[in-house]
């Protein structure tokens, strides 16, 4: 019977008397677990126990045989994809189901010299920590589609593959942000709630108090006064910054409110943005792209999940870690946006569009130019009419083809990681730009009032006074992810994926 | 005069006319800044420049004063609150202004003995990035009130100070990041838009496509089919991931549409939550409390930030390295709150309102309590009456006195910076808790159905299969940044604040 905690207790015995355990339970009057003290499973499997004859392992059943003598259960806890090997009497076996939570201690003892694993836990004993319906539970240990795991991602990252992408994600992250700190760029936290719906990524998601009544006053229709929006991009601000600290950068929720259904896009996802200060060649923000990426690649390469991930190679090939070389080294190719256009045309593919110069790169021709070099491409100086309105015009434009210093990275069977540009800095040229995409009103720009240049104004201003060049890039990082992991769709990537029609949990 | 670039020169010319500069503007086909070979100020104050014959400085103009026979300008870049001393001739200091962003190049020559600083540039050449009408620019060199600035926080980062706080903040990441990394927890990106409004944490905002047609069908009122909010914290996500890869944190964007008029709350904010899993003893939660906070402490003690904060001390005393003390060592006190209020009680102290057992604390309690104790201190075991649904009932709860397994971090002039517990791991008694907040139909546990549970049926799932023990904390970063800096407004910690009726860009 476990120990119900007193004030439950008494408040609340009848109804709780259904919630009567097996005596092997853990009770809350004798519960020790302690996280610190007990190792991960990654750890013991890398580097042994401390101590042997006394080992202590909290993990989770991922699967339990029962032979004639003995029974073997394979415990995981998320931090390794292989599981430790336990060997158990029938006795101990009983009531372990998969999926139960269990505390098992033992001893450390060599396997059989055939054996998958150099070492396995010789049970001792077996505490469960909490009731285990298997027959109700949706996860299970057969292969499930990613369709239905989407269902329940509050449970689907139980899984040992999906435990991974946890830790891949967590992984990437501190080799980023160590990356950058030691390369002097200063990391922010841009807003996500910002006051423009015009920056010419898309659609947005607005934002409002939930209760009707939630102005200043009690009686004002917007809680912030008037409308506001889900930031579409970080890079705005990231300018101001940039002007005030020199490089930063941010890895930050961004959000679009776009319909696309397909397996590149969601709702809500992680941008790592960066900004350069005092920068006037596109070429050293290129380069930053390439290093950035290279050795976080080179860390990655270094830790143990390269070995993880290499497991789900098919055939005997070692698909994982080919992908991972060519983002860990090499000088990428860098094309002007007229010679891709060049390449595609002439190339014989048979492409569902075969896109004319003035047209956007569809992913087919994004993935065919990739695969063309074998490497990642630098894609660069498009034309003005397709990009945004910050971008700096290029000096080798021409009356015919007008371009801006902007690049894409195309990836091999994977397509636009990265998008960058210079940023218009001069106030002029910018607010022409700005006038031509209708976010500034008409007129000279020398006598345009605060009132005409509209909700980014504060954006205008950056450039009013001690203005510098600079540029800088935004990098899809569940795309980076996705990539790394072979998994094609970003859906199984972002944790708790959001879009159309769906928000779980 | 500027050299504009070909295509913008070729459609605008005549409106472009009246952008015309000096001659030693930076022009487009002369342009070389480079960044990543030109130090920052602060790398050059520290360390010299390679070279001392030929040094280059990108930054802005801090002052400028111009003496009989030279003029003397401080330049800042940023990345240092103190700026470098640049020595010029009147005519190489024509047109410079506070604020002016310049490129200097130079040698780098000893001052005289008694000089602040070690070093000064002799300047040969200086280069002026974009005009700069000093006249209109609203940061002056003159003291500003933070009321001022907060109007304008694209600007305001450019001070010295805002600017230092930018770079308190990156690292003060980068050291929790190294620290937890270490530690072995994984760093996860939690979602923003979630589907519960009713974790107890107050006002909400909810989230919807600003176009009225954006349901997957073209005529739904909803983006995600029905109605979604943004976080009011991370913690029951983190939940469900502390039981799939073992201890998680997060560093994210959280949000209350409270009305709040204080120096402590913002409608969006950064916590940093914590869940430690296979944990059944909150002394375990409050250590690894105790530890980040002091590791990252030494951290930034070892940082140049120490020195650039001890200059704000008044009189002589160095009043931040005090605080920065407290906060990097010692074993904190931690006191029952039924304590708490009997010390509150005993005090004598004029306290606006005297709390009774069963109350809350408020800000002049807490920071009296953590001012009794020169120190940070823990106060656990509140009422839970108080408290939030998913707390664990504390073993030592009586029926007259029912407490719950949490605590809060209480810092001396400060208040709470972290609050944290246990967390009710038993299915039962967590429905019978949600039952009792309303959060769940009322009727037997094991008879719920899924509608019944609402919108947290994905919470109660976790512990339906395999539930573990496990605690967790957030930390609220900018108040941790507040008080690292000694800025009691939180609205100048907070790159971008927004509060009701205020959202600055």
């Amino acid at each position: 019977m476990s120990t119900i905690r007193p004030s439950l207790a008494l408040t609340c015995r009848r109804k709780l008397a259904a919630h009567c355990c097996r005596a092997r339970y853990i009770s809350s009057s004798s519960r020790r677990c302690n996280s610190p003290s007990v190792p991960s499973i990654a750890r013991l499997l890398d580097e042994g126990p401390p101590n042997p004859d006394h080992v202590v392992v909290n993990g989770y059943v991922r699967s339990i045989r029962e032979l004639k003598r003995v029974c073997f259960a394979n415990i995981g806890d998320g931090s390794s994809r292989e599981s430790m090997q336990a060997v158990l009497t029938h006795e101990q076996a009983k009531g372990l189901s998969y999926g139960s939570a269990v505390k098992m201690t033992g001893a450390w003892k060599p396997c059989r010299p055939n054996a998958k694993q150099s070492h396995e836990l010789e049970v001792s004993g077996v505490d469960i920590y909490g009731p285990m319906d298997a027959s109700t539970y949706p996860i299970q240990k057969a292969s499930m589609t990613p369709e239905f795991l989407r269902t329940m991602p509050h449970l689907r990252t139980r899984t040992p593959f999906n435990s991974l992408l946890l830790r891949l994600r967590s992984t990437c992250i501190a080799e980023i942000t160590k990356f950058l700190n030691e390369e002097g760029f200063t990391q922010t936290h841009t807003p996500i709630i910002t006051s423009s719906d015009c920056e010419g990524a898309g659609e947005v998601f607005n934002v409002n108090s939930s209760r009707k009544d939630a102005g200043l006053d009690g009686g004002e229709a917007y809680f912030f006064k008037d409308a506001k929006y889900l930031t579409v991009s970080s890079q705005l601000h990231l300018e101001a910054l940039a002007q005030s600290v020199g490089n930063v950068w941010t890895l930050s929720p961004t959000f679009r409110a776009e319909k696309s259904d397909t397996s590149r896009h969601l709702s809500e996802f992680y941008m790592l943005e960066l900004e350069m200060s005092f920068v006037d060649d596109m070429k050293v923000v290129m380069d930053m792209v390439e290093k950035m990426i290279q050795q976080t690649t080179r860390g990655l390469l270094r830790s143990r999940l390269a070995k993880e991930l290499t497991v789900r190679s098919q055939g005997g090939t070692e698909i994982l870690p080919e992908r991972w070389k060519i983002l860990a080294q090499g000088s990428w190719p860098r094309i002007t946006y007229t010679k891709a256009i060049g390449l595609l045309r002439s190339s014989g593919e048979p492409f569902d569009h075969l896109p004319a110069w003035g047209e956007g790169l569809g992913i087919e021709h994004e993935k065919y130019l990739a695969e063309l070099h074998k490497s990642p491409v630098f894609v660069t100086h498009y034309p003005r009419s397709i990009k945004p309105f910050y971008m700096l015009a290029s000096s080798t434009s021409t009356d015919q083809e007008e371009t801006v210093d902007c690049f894409d990275l195309l990836l091999p069977n994977a397509g636009e990681l990265v998008g960058g540009s210079m940023r218009e800095h001069r106030l002029d040229p910018l607010i022409i730009s700005m006038q031509a995409k209708g976010l500034v009103a008409p007129g000279l720009p020398a006598s345009i009032t605060d009132e005409q240049m509209g909700a980014l104004k504060w954006y205008i201003d950056l450039r009013r006074w001690g203005s510098i060049p600079h540029g800088g890039f935004g990098l899809g990082f569940d795309r980076l992810l996705g990539y790394l992991a072979d998994v094609p769709n970003i859906r199984e990537i972002n944790t708790f994926p959001r879009w159309v029609g769906r928000c779980e949990c």
